[in-house]
């Protein structure tokens, strides 16, 4: 329980938050912030990466007394094989869901499934072509069928190349080759790196970080890249749309559903069921009004930019969801769900459901969901959902604040269509000024700062500064809730970004999607150097994550780097125990690949950093 | 510096090594002996797997006081996790040794080098032909060409089985399908592995260790397996042979070249080099009487196995081989090469070159070895080796013991071979109790023990009992210097067994290669079973690594045991602060795969265990 060592005002920036914090305490239920203070103070040796774990003449604590582990390897190694792995963890979350989602369009293909459909089969074709697939005269399931195989070889060993590289400006790619750290398989690079960090393998740090930017960009540009553009196929390519952020999304009146993970494979499923007349019916027979169904995180995001499904809130509000009493159910897919959901569930009413084989959790029912099988395991857990109607204790229910309104949907294409078809427009702004630049802001929450306050700082500095704000995963539910993903909020923009976002209709925050949609970002920084003609780290980009958490997170940084895109982040990994890698890592990966990582909490101070940063690289291209 | 906390006499059992170890502290070099000793006493969070390092809410380190990391996680979950992890190193490194080697088959087919050919074309035509590869009335190399592919495939993700399932008795690949354990590609489940374990996906400690088993399964059966046959292709199928082991083989007057590591494909072409007249002339040139090659570890075991080339030393005599000032150059691949070797070597004239680039070492030259440079890069370091001949300072050369004469060579072919070209008279021999079972006893050194008492001891005990004994990787040295890998040793094994390997002319231990090579137990095993007519699980078989240290002994381990072969381990993996992890491996697993882990320190009691647990089989079949 929380002992209110931090007031709830410390620990959150938002009402709905602070509120449910509140509660929790008076419900005695233990939350995320109650878990960092048992955990504090944190092992030094963690923390700076100083420990090895990888064999058993060890474990081994790098120290001044002890310089060496067993096996002769130091600090710079040790460090680089424990963040090696760490991004390999992160890479692999993301690949593995594009496979899944290669799966489930590969079983469209083949008719294995009747659950799942082709919803944008323009989009198949045209990335068909890209991909070298023949289309011309072609039966569509026929494309569709050579275009799955097409990805499943960028997660296999026989390419020199993963998928959509060719996006990649060519001087880029000549360079990545240089280096060796072209991407030949998303699967692979993964491998290769734990095979790398095994005792006795590579002991060069430097040259292991070289690997960790080979990994990071399969993840970019093919396992996470293949994961939207197949969810855009089979569900539908994001546009433009309103929607609804923050705890207030919840109705008392009705049977509450949390959909929560990652891929829209499971959630899909789920909109569909609580949409049928035989479920509303069914909720209305309890007492009822409805069913709601609202999202958590980027499974949330998933289904708010192609649906506009309401969005209950990031990282930090999952456990705060339950506490409002008023959840009948969570179906979770994977990734970034904390187990203690389960126990928070039980001090309510809330039942968790699990759906896939490669993340269950002790205490939650498992529904199998399977690509056959998608709507009748999705329809059993709506109906569970509306069994537990009965068992909520109105008068435990407590639902704060009003929702906001929010505008979402903004893929690429949408980003285009707003633009009249082609990225000149946006080009000719930059080139103006009237956009300096822009920045994506990704990425999670992290108890160790007060929730969102960095999001959402740096997001309206960063407008402020006319630089366009893109923002992914739980950012997204911040900049949201702040009323930033809304067109009047030019309002607290620049004068340029005010003058461009106005005319086009759009906010100055665009919302692009879930955290694998950073790729999104990144194919929106090759159309923007593909038009210049430059590279990427010519441009004045750049990418931030101020309150991140996940091993997903370092990740994207890393691949949104490699690619060259400065990155900053609130805090860095677990590296600072070797100089080599942390100096790699702030500046001389800048030489290699035109960009590096930046680290500082302070958000305003963050902007300043990332405004001089942009700067730079405007007069780099002659234009301030 | 070794501070004599530690008497020589208690580090080894062997008078090489002490003798190297007392020039080492004449020297002022340090050794892993004294990294053991500062880095001792280790992190019992580390030791038990109780800290966690996945995310950044943390570190976080489980206790009393604080049961669950910031997400929830409690202990169970953290120690899956992190032993996941463990596991994925081990079967990272041999399947990306064995996509290695299929991309040398693949150039070979595709006729991209002229430095690798196919050896063993036999094999190679009867392998097509188990995969299911046309072999009839076809060009050798467009066999070649699709049998590569055929293995690439167990690297990607179509597939639902991965190459040479078919070995296993049906009855257990229905066993694996109904436990989810069936492996589907060796780099999904990798990459898999690495994604149940970020944070919010696999939170229920007895799935994470089953996904662990299916990873496990994948690297045996196909990872490692295809390995070992692609290097019997390519390199030819070993046949008994003689050799000699320990330190004794260097060469006081000649050049002394050392291959490290574990893929033949660098160490092969090293031995083609040093055999040319050119280089053997111009080492008399520079004062030598020839060039003298000898292997370590498991690169050493390949070589020994297939060209009866003399090993140096296991894992803890890879420092010592240097101290003894007569090495010019040591030339390594990749795995289990301690980073230290370049500041012993630097203590004396000796250069280490490194080959791979995924393999690099602070300090070490890099000639990177290509499929079609091999040779030419394998003449430069040999001519490297010949050159630093003149720098060696003969006062500080120190060569120890005389070597021990070995019979090496086992694959099943040879074994097979030597049984008349059938399984049947060991089944008999068995039937008979002649032999009562096999026990594979594999894997490593550890610092932490007396280094290879207890591989030698269990060993000695096990052939008394008359349990065939067959070795592979570091034991290989161990049984050879104890002089148990030749025939004449039969006089220390029991009646029934001297009778058998007596009547055969062969060792009652056996060498059947380097660690990858276990696939080849696992194929015996295999044959044993289709022949008897049951599962591996009902035959009277174990599997042992008394002093492992490799995440990889651990990967080997447990696909063993998921294989159904009872595996005993000197010193349990990092799990102990897990009830359920622990009782999982040590009882629970028997029950869902029909074996499990055993511990056990004490040779002689490891012996009585594993004894009685093939007693148990025995009866089980109706034999005693």
């Amino acid at each position: 329980m929380t002992e209110n060592k931090r007031n709830v005002e410390d620990m959150s920036i938002w009402e709905d938050a602070q509120q449910m914090l509140r509660k929790a305490q008076r419900d005695g239920v233990e939350t995320v912030w109650d878990r960092l203070e048992q955990q504090t103070p944190h092992c030094p040796k963690g923390e700076s990466g100083l420990c090895c774990r990888i064999c058993t003449m060890g474990p081994c604590r790098i120290s001044k007394k002890s310089p060496l582990g067993v096996c002769g390897a130091g600090a710079d190694v040790i460090v680089a094989r424990n963040f090696g792995r760490f991004l390999a963890g992160g890479a692999a979350g993301h690949s593995d869901h594009g496979r899944d989602c290669i799966e489930a369009f590969h079983a469209v293909a083949y008719g294995k499934t009747e659950d799942y459909q082709i919803k944008d089969e323009k989009k198949m074709l045209r990335i068909a072509d890209e991909l070298g697939v023949a289309t011309e005269g072609r039966d569509v399931m026929d494309v569709a069928k050579d275009l799955a195989d097409e990805f499943f070889e960028s997660f296999g060993s026989r390419r020199e190349e993963v998928a959509f590289i060719g996006r990649v400006p060519e001087k880029q790619r000549e360079s990545w080759k240089k280096l060796g750290i072209m991407p030949r398989g998303v699967d692979r690079e993964i491998t290769e790196m734990m095979h790398r960090t095994h005792m006795g393998c590579d002991n060069d740090a430097a040259n292991t970080m070289l690997h960790s930017a080979r990994m990071c960009l399969g993840d970019g540009w093919a396992g996470s890249m293949i994961a939207t553009e197949v969810s855009d196929i089979l569900f539908g390519t994001p546009s433009p749309r309103k929607a609804k952020v923050n705890l207030g999304v919840l109705k008392k009146d009705q049977v509450n559903i949390l959909v929560h993970g990652h891929n829209p494979i499971v959630s899909e499923k789920i909109l569909e069921a609580v949409n049928e007349q035989e479920f509303i019916d069914l909720a209305k027979e309890k007492g009822a009004k409805g069913i709601n169904l609202a999202g958590l995180c980027c499974t949330g995001n998933e289904l708010m930019m192609r649906k506009g499904i309401p969005m209950a809130g990031n990282h930090l509000m999952t456990e705060l969801a339950i506490v409002t009493g008023a959840v009948e159910l969570i179906v979770v897919d994977y990734q970034c769900i904390m187990p203690s959901l389960v126990q928070v569930g039980n001090c309510y009413h809330t039942k968790m459901i699990t759906t896939a084989d490669k993340a269950r959790f002790t205490g939650a029912d498992h529904v199998k969901f399977e690509l056959h099988n998608g709507m009748e395991q999705a329809r059993k857990v709506v109906r569970m959902a509306i069994e537990r109607y009965s068992m909520r204790n109105h008068d435990r229910v407590e639902i704060p604040a009003e929702p906001v309104d929010i505008m979402t949907g903004f893929s690429n294409e949408a980003l285009l269509d707003a633009l009249g078809g082609s990225i000149t427009p946006l080009v000719d702004a930059i080139k103006a000024g009237k956009v300096r630049g822009a920045v994506g802001i990704v990425g999670c929450n992290n108890p160790k700062y007060k929730h969102d306050y960095c999001n959402v700082n740096l997001t309206r500095e960063l407008i402020k500064k006319d630089i366009l704000v893109i923002v992914t995963g739980c950012v997204t539910t911040a900049a949201g809730k702040a009323g930033l993903l809304l067109p009047e909020s030019i309002e607290q923009a620049g004068p340029g970004l005010q003058e461009v976002c106005g005319s086009l209709g759009i906010p100055p925050v665009l919302h692009m999607g879930s955290c694998v949609d950073n790729a999104r970002i990144l194919q929106l920084a090759a159309l923007l150097a593909n038009e210049i003609g430059v590279s990427i780290s010519d441009l004045p980009l750049a990418a931030s994550s101020p309150e991140w958490y996940s091993e997903k997170a370092a990740t994207i940084g890393t691949y949104a780097v490699a690619s060259g895109i400065y990155t900053h982040l609130g805090h860095p990994p677990n590296i600072t125990g070797s100089p080599l890698v942390t100096n790699l890592a702030l500046e001389g990966l800048d030489d290699l690949v035109g960009a590096c990582f930046g680290i500082e909490p302070d958000p305003f101070k963050a902007a300043e950093l990332i405004d001089k940063r942009i700067t730079m690289k405007r007069k780099g291209l002659g234009l301030e």
